[in-house]
């Protein structure tokens, strides 16, 4: 509980004007970021990469400006936010039973809220269910249910004690007669190349429900959480395989189970365990203390050179070599397609992760793949393992399928990028389409929008 | 295209740190802040309310930092956004096509913002899709068509404008062979008591799609158009029905289909004026002339002397008495509901709207309403039309209705708030649910929960 009693600066948050953000950058907080923009730099020269090309050239300070901003949470006082929001406000008067400031359960859902995963260093989106029960005629600004979520999203964080903090600070805040979290979060799960290659089905993310209540809702058998629960059945939101409190697995964050890595490069482990000390964390804390390894092996899956001889080693199976979707198309040829091959990528400009589905259509006389999809997944995978921008992956896979599918060829490729959620835009939801188009699909707007009809009844 | 030339500020929008902001408002911000604090107290006045109690005291201060904030779009640069984060990115090499950094489509779906309608300045929700055509071998970060968007977004607008300032913006930023924008708004549409009343299928919202083209989206028919509206279509989103430009109804915003005012408050009106003077707007401008009055007008629904009179009229119609919905209940008695009864208020912390329905649940043993759904929906429109908390407002109903429905009464109102999400928070997406339960109801969770599955098999 930190928040409450731990922290150096006065935040005004109202309206996101964050002042202790401002007077943050100018005094410790740079020596802070330089700090973290050294350690991204050793990162990014342990993939191989030149750190002066380009794209590259402000990742450093992005990547800093980003994990500050994303763990700003550690300077925020829980005190400061909830105490100039509560508000008197009269129980029932006469009647028996509960309302208004006495008693009626109070519930705010569907916070969107990012964190990070303290096992790996990897943003995690949360939506947030937080209700209350109020006590001694005073209620909340609902907006405060959020901002106190905020205060210990912005951290790095564990499912579980994220629930189980943010229901105590708004118990001991609001001091109401009970506090209930109901968190679903879900963490991307990224495979290495190898697993992306030889397991068709990964699945792009781990999902987790977790719930933490004080007050009436500490018994997790309570009626109020029957009513809580009821009224997130509203919106859709079925949460009784909400895993209790006991039986959280531990390893929820994917990289837990990487395999066995072997020695690392020493450098760019120090250089994580340097950005945790930056954002005031301590290394050495026992759920910290193999961050730093997951943290690079994960990383190090985008390092070029690997790939090539990798991409080199691979033979396609057979059995993959007719497609069946198609469409009849002029000039007595095909639009073929290969939908939904999935990738993983990495954006060189933030370090973060974007991942998606790549859609490749070309004109077939006789509605066979010449190559199979495996290989078309295999050429997917070798250009998504790099740091990469989504325009320059669409093309290279466009050109490099080309050399396979003959010269007209079309690319879309559609993604979720991290960047858009995990930073101050925070726009949940949204999602980034890019097209690349080659020889016929070109010149022919009539073939570009039957490719697309394709995808589209495919989904 | 202000944004682009007549800048005060140099401010730095990278991780939503804005820096501007402070500096702004430790100088002449406070200024124009306590203009508007001073305006948003004649208004609360002009409603009859006593601004010192305790749920209003805060509230100039609340409205003036939101409106500050929620403007802030007037004093932001777009070449400073942007000019950082264009990156150089080959095009196609060889092939005859288009991708890369040259001529590949390039969109981004589902961002959230909201505005000011420039008519009644109340805030709309725009869910904006922007893309363009990279040229001259780069590319522009992903978040930065968002930020080019919020710019614009962070105005008093209109929403044709919107999407043409943010078109035109972006066309003069990355300089790319053409910028398209489709923006869907939607805007509260709310009644005054009288139509809510005698309306029942009255619509909560106003919806309108807009487009807005450069270069190669210059026209409408254009093939490019094709593309990106197809690539709308994969995440649902058809707006083949989007207004051009010149179809576009100039009166979408509800408040100008107001029937005539009477004779206004001119302390009401001057201060309104005022407010969009110290936002930095020229009231005198065509487009906001009348929007003073409008904003008075509708703010005069929420002042209660007016509507205790207006409830004492109300006579119930028969036709309504015998209620459908429905439960066996224990002991004999039935669980009998009225449901999705609607509401409009207003929140008396930010004076923003929030909106939503009321379900109400009471025992009775012949399953019929004894006063009829009308004059459960004309209570709930009574205590609607107010400066309100929802938390009360839950109470208010339930302590009324028991007086007709018997002393067994449950009340849940579910609710969006226009303050969760155009404030700093901005958290699109979210509701919030508060419960009343009286009598019978507050002792018995089995009851409880059969009223919620009521309400939940109903929808």
């Amino acid at each position: 509980m930190g928040a409450l009693d731990e922290c150096h600066y006065n935040v005004e948050l109202e309206n996101g004007i964050n002042v202790g953000e401002c007077v943050e950058l100018g005094s410790e907080g740079e020596t802070g970021n330089r700090a973290i923009e050294d350690a991204v730099g050793v990162l990014l020269q342990g993939l191989g990469e030149d750190i002066n090309r380009e794209g590259l050239r402000k990742t450093p300070l992005r990547v800093a400006k980003a994990l500050r901003e994303g763990t700003r949470g550690y300077k925020q006082k829980v005190n400061d936010i909830v105490s100039g929001a509560l508000f008197p406000e009269a129980g029932l008067e006469s009647k028996f039973g509960h309302a208004g400031g006495a008693g009626g359960l109070v519930i705010v859902r569907d916070l969107d809220h990012f964190s990070y995963c303290e096992s790996c260093l990897l943003p995690f989106q949360v939506k947030c269910h937080v209700g209350y029960v109020p006590s001694g005629q005073r209620v909340v600004g609902l907006s405060k249910l959020s901002r106190v979520a905020e205060v210990f999203a912005k951290r790095l964080q564990d499912p579980q004690r994220l629930a189980d903090e943010v229901c105590s600070a708004l118990q001991q805040g609001i001091k109401p007669t009970g506090v209930a979290v109901v968190l679903q979060c879900s963490h991307i799960h990224f495979p290495d190349f190898e697993s992306a290659i030889f397991d068709p089905n990964h699945q792009g993310w781990v999902k987790i429900s977790v719930m933490s209540g004080s007050g009436v809702f500490d018994n997790e058998k309570a009626d109020s959480w029957t009513d809580f629960l009821g009224l997130l059945r509203f919106r859709g939101i079925n949460v009784d395989d909400a895993c209790s409190r006991v039986s959280v697995n531990k390893s929820w964050c994917p990289s837990q189970s990487f395999r066995k890595m072997g020695a690392s490069d020493s450098a760019m482990l120090s250089a994580v365990s340097s950005i945790l000390s930056s954002l005031g964390e301590d290394p050495s804390r026992k759920e910290l203390a193999e961050t730093p390894g997951r943290f690079v092996k994960w990383l190090l899956n985008f390092k070029n050179s690997n790939l090539d001889m990798k991409l080199n080693g691979f033979v396609r199976s057979k059995r993959d070599c007719l497609t069946p979707n198609g469409d009849l198309s002029c000039n007595e040829e095909h639009i073929c397609s290969e939908l939904n091959l999935s990738f993983w990528s990495q954006c060189e400009h933030h370090l973060l992760p974007f991942h998606g589905v790549v859609h490749i259509g070309y004109f077939s006389s006789n509605r066979i793949n010449p190559v199979g999809k495996s290989l078309l997944q295999s050429v997917v995978h070798f250009y998504g393992f790099k740091l990469q921008v989504q325009e320059r992956l669409t093309r290279q896979i466009a050109e490099t399928v080309s050399s396979f599918l003959g010269e007209d060829v079309m690319v879309v490729v559609e993604a979720s990028h991290t960047c858009m959620i995990s930073r101050g835009i925070e726009k949940f939801g949204s999602s980034t389409a890019t097209v690349a188009v080659l020889g016929r699909f070109s010149t022919d707007p009539t073939a570009r929008a039957k490719f697309l009809q394709i995808i589209r009844n495919s989904s």
